[in-house]
């Protein structure tokens, strides 16, 4: 990873001392909350940034989220632009108007201080963290689904005229962020590198992915098209801890997608290839700690929730594109395109969080042999999804491929 | 096609009367040429520019090309940016660096007049000029795919860093150039436009293409992948009528490629496709004018000569690549999939050249009865090359379409 941000201007980190004075003297933010009461808790457990919830004495609540100008799982050593939080408002921006159900409010950005502010979502929790549990939320699937669409239509040139759509595309390059991706999800787990770590039983199955000539063709023609296809503002970063999620009344679930500083003009499929890769995770822990339990049958279905509210979506939408060159058969043919592209990374977002830097707490917190089998599950499933994909077509026949995988796995055993 | 220009500011059109002062005036050019000698020719026959070829006494030369504010075959009601001057400048300035020997040489841009210096192109000719008289330039097609390989390397993520590749692509969008495209290769040609025209005996082939389906799909997919993959710096408009040949001393012929004003980051494969699109009109008219002739021969091999020239410099270039998550096997894969483009790509440009704007001599010029026999041809291969692109794979079998449907066709009459 090559330093690429210029430092050029020092800013001011803030700190849950500072919070309240900032917030007073900020007129938008001072109407959202009483400065003189606010209780303040920093919680920023990524990578990049600073996040302080903020509730007053009336229990108003407001969450400002600071960029770092480095990445804090590495340290100072790996600089990144705070410039990324332009990213994140541009998004929300973007959400707010065409799925303002399913994001935090977005009260504005700070640019001199690389501080944005939005809703606190009391009583949400990351969902990946539910979902560790065995909890069940039904129906969030479909909520992302719905929020995949609606985005990638509304910023693609199904909706938008074209000069917009290539003005946008320029203006939302993200080159910083779009490398980690790059880096870390499409090249570091095939090669020998510092960043990778994973238990020594792994070691065979991790050098079967690194010899397969096929695979690596494959992650690469993926990674050619996260880098060249602008299809529409993706997410760039949906995986199941992008998302927040509570219970409703009626015992289903709700969904706020957060995090979205990722976000660039790139493969509609990538964000659902996120959401499934990661379902797949949740899913080799529900095969190891929840089998036979309800929750495993709902963690699978969950890849093909997402994806048929997201083809719903699609289609609900689908008659107000702005031009008819694009035709019904041309959304047939797009989606299943998309479908590949989601089963291609979703793979390649599986592997990464096996071998790769950042792993993921549904693998991580796994006793040795559950950890063992679950991630061997995750690897072969993921393997066979990236080289198979035209075949495979689709997310059903892609739930096919890990019960084939799974049942190999626990006779081994 | 909505006018989106604005006409901010006027601007001094050049006259044959008034290039010598404006070369006197300018220190570059003046070195270049003698002004108070010159002779001026304005042969502008495209539809954007005018040119103007100029030479002193001395017999040095200088060929001066002004972007106009709008269409030429349509007239001012079709507005049109002048800053596509600079979008030539920059695909001229590239290939000056890496194909040398295969463009003019550039001059620099006057980009408050939008006037453009290069190399007079002495005794060279437009190649579709030739190929319509049935002339023979072995080894043009090979140079061409050296063209197309050495810019699409030189530009992409094989040969850039990705942060550099990224801010090109968004500086270099050129949308008002690139829906032009879009309009009359991807759009106009399969619906009712007053842009179109056919003589009547082609209405029923027409017909059967707009209600192709599948065509129809198709051709959606080829637009959108114009339209979103920013794989390399693209030439963008890379028909026989934007290359100057010339006969060498050993028989051969030597080449330049010109125009290159519709240049974007997009799919390598549509270069290729544009020269396999206009070979196949080169070809329709060899099948009914110069049948059995060596010219006929020639002209048939050039889709091939072409590719396998475009393949020996990637990968010839291949070991300089910059990131080797590119593996052999991705090249092999990337490689198949621009030969899919080149075919889809080549169908739709020929398929324009008969129905929509912007004729082709190739098929103008011929007789009543030749001119429907080669048109019947070329429908019906492009046909077929943008629906069984996949299967098809490459131009060899792309080839035996073409004698196939020549072989109906000519049985027909």
């Amino acid at each position: 990873m090559t330093a690429m941000s210029t430092m050029a201007s020092e800013y001011e980190l803030l700190t849950p001392e500072t919070v309240a004075s900032y917030i007073a003297t900020n007129p938008t933010l001072a109407e959202l909350v009483d400065a003189s009461t606010l209780e303040v808790a920093e919680v920023g457990d990524g990578n990049l940034n600073l996040v302080f919830l903020c509730q007053d004495a009336d229990g108003r609540g407001i969450c400002l989220k600071q960029a770092l100008p480095y990445v804090r799982l590495v340290g100072e050593s790996w600089p990144l632009t705070p410039q990324r939080v332009l990213a994140e408002s541009r998004s929300l921006s973007v959400a707010a108007a065409v799925v303002p159900h399913l994001v935090p409010a977005y009260y504005g950005t700070d640019e001199d201080r690389y501080v944005l502010a939005m809703e606190n979502l009391f009583g949400w929790e990351i969902w990946r963290s539910k979902l560790n549990r065995g909890e069940i939320h039904r129906g969030v699937g479909a909520l992302l689904g719905e929020y995949v669409a609606n985005l990638a239509f509304s910023t693609s040139l199904f909706a938008l005229d074209q000069m917009e759509v290539k003005q946008q595309t320029a203006q939302a390059i993200n080159p910083e962020l779009c490398r980690i991706t790059e880096e870390l999800v499409f090249t570091e787990p095939y090669i020998e590198h510092d960043n990778n770590s994973f238990v020594d039983e792994l070691a065979p199955e991790v050098a079967a992915l690194r010899s397969d000539a096929c695979l690596r063709s494959e992650v690469g023609l993926l990674k050619h098209r996260f880098m060249t296809a602008a299809e529409a503002l993706i997410h760039g970063d949906l995986h199941t801890g992008s998302v927040m999620v509570r219970s409703t009344t009626d015992g289903r679930g709700d969904a706020r997608v957060i995090d979205p500083e990722f976000c660039y003009y790139g493969p509609v499929g990538f964000d659902l290839g996120a959401l499934i890769g990661n379902y797949l995770l949740a899913r080799g822990r529900a095969a190891v700690l929840y089998r036979g339990a309800e929750y495993c049958e709902w963690v699978a279905g969950l890849a093909e929730e997402t994806w048929n509210a997201f083809e719903a979506n699609m289609r609900r939408l689908w008659p107000t594109r702005v031009d008819q060159t694009w035709t019904d058969g041309f959304l047939d043919a797009w989606l299943q395109q998309v479908a590949r592209d989601a089963l291609g990374f979703g793979g390649c977002k599986a592997i990464r969080r096996i071998i790769g830097l950042a792993k993921v707490s549904d693998i991580e917190t796994l006793p040795p042999d559950e950890h063992l089998r679950a991630a061997t599950m995750v690897l072969r499933t993921a393997n066979t999804w990236i080289k198979e994909r035209q075949q495979l077509g689709g997310v059903s026949a892609a739930n096919e491929v890990f019960l084939e995988v799974e049942a190999a796995v626990m006779q081994n055993d």
